[in-house]
């Protein structure tokens, strides 16, 4: 009677928690999203049910049908994982599923995963904050929500790194947001593609540049000098590609 | 002749990841922070060495001491651990950390861990975003840097949650701040003292009432409407204590 929420961590299953992984192997139901990597998958119990739920823009489930899902679920089973990719409550929409299900008198219980918005630039060598260079840090999405939108243009804040999740798509718009906001053109961006993961590529350039990479979703913007100190472990840095607008 | 720079996360030994609870088993030193919760500490190989750098206001040792002895261990032993509170790079200083050793040709490698900037919301239910609530979220501390200080005014903005670490000390000028720069100051607000641990407690309240909470750090402040969701385990809720300014 106790749906547990959690975060998977960016994808290496050695970046579970100990308790995320504990409640995996205990479970009897595992609901999970499409972008959960193959190594976190098989710490799932082997005879646990498994249901995924793979959202992905467009082909995904609602998440009325999900939070509906989860209610007949916590009816049903001791121990249900509602599995969700780095963090339940940093654009995970746990929030939603944890007052369906209190709404409807199950128990919840939300353990939290390494957010990509951290992780992915750690794995890239990039600390989101540093001591003369970054303040503090914003994350946000570069997805519109239903009905609203974020004008980056005032995110243009020079002393805070920007780390932009499911911003692929609205990468040259974002950029032309924040220029226009007052950032510099020549403000360094990294970009991180499927990080922890046996194929992440991370690549280098600047803000007036960001248009032009090729970048191939999922993956993680990261805008602000830290982000010249970005690494690759396979040498792909193609930061000249961004030289003039 | 590997440094692993170490996320402890927010203190539970159990949120831990995987990797790290490893690194803490198998290593010959390790180099800890103070604010480290004893459960993490129990998972150290026993037989290790260990250095309490202890990095408190006022009583910690400086960055560059640290450096010099993470630098002298890095020659010496094969498997070092410096074990930092939350996550390396999310106000860790871990990038100085970093640099300094693969300046003098040490190979170090950096494990994520559970930021209390997410870690401590979440565990008091408090998603950092939530639809029609939150957009984002920006990540700050309130103490200053050296020569330097965030001009609070210039993050107020109502679609993004701030989370405010190390922001006991400050908290009233903060919150005059943010309303100077246009919060409203009836917007929600949280703290969350010892997350993680048997000594947490959540107190709710507004922007104006603040400064009045009695608060002892550690703790993390959120501010925004996704405060208003936070839940207590011992009931200590003195929402009423702000009343008016």
């Amino acid at each position: 009677m106790t749906v547990y929420l959690v975060g998977a961590g960016p994808g290496d299953a050695d970046l579970l928690t100990i308790r995320a992984a504990r409640l995996l192997a205990n479970a009897q139901v595992v609901v999970h999203d499409r972008l959960i990597g193959p190594g976190v998958l098989d710490v799932i119990n082997p005879d646990a049910i498994r249901y995924d739920v793979g959202k992905l823009p467009g082909l995904s489930q609602s998440q009325e049908r999900i939070n509906q899902l989860l209610i007949t679920l916590g009816r049903e089973y001791e121990h249900v994982v509602r599995l969700k990719g780095g963090d339940p409550f940093v654009f995970g929409r746990g929030g939603e599923e944890v007052r369906a299900l209190t709404d409807n008198s199950i128990r919840v219980d939300v353990v939290p995963g390494i957010s990509s918005a951290f992780g992915a630039p750690l794995l890239a060598g990039i600390p989101v904050t540093h001591r003369g260079l970054s303040h503090g840090v914003t994350v946000v999405t570069g997805r519109s929500l239903k009905g609203s939108s974020i004008d980056f243009s005032k995110l243009a804040n020079p002393d805070i790194t920007l780390v932009v999740l499911m911003g692929v798509e609205r990468r040259r718009d974002i950029a032309t947001a924040l220029i226009k906001g007052g950032l510099s053109p020549s403000t360094p961006i990294a970009t991180i593609e499927w990080a922890s993961t046996s194929s992440e590529r991370v690549q280098r350039g600047s803000l007036d540049g960001l248009g032009e990479l090729q970048v191939v979703a999922p993956a993680v913007l990261v805008i602000g000098p830290v982000a010249e100190l970005a690494t690759n472990h396979v040498e792909t840095l193609i930061a000249d590609l961004a030289l003039q607008p």
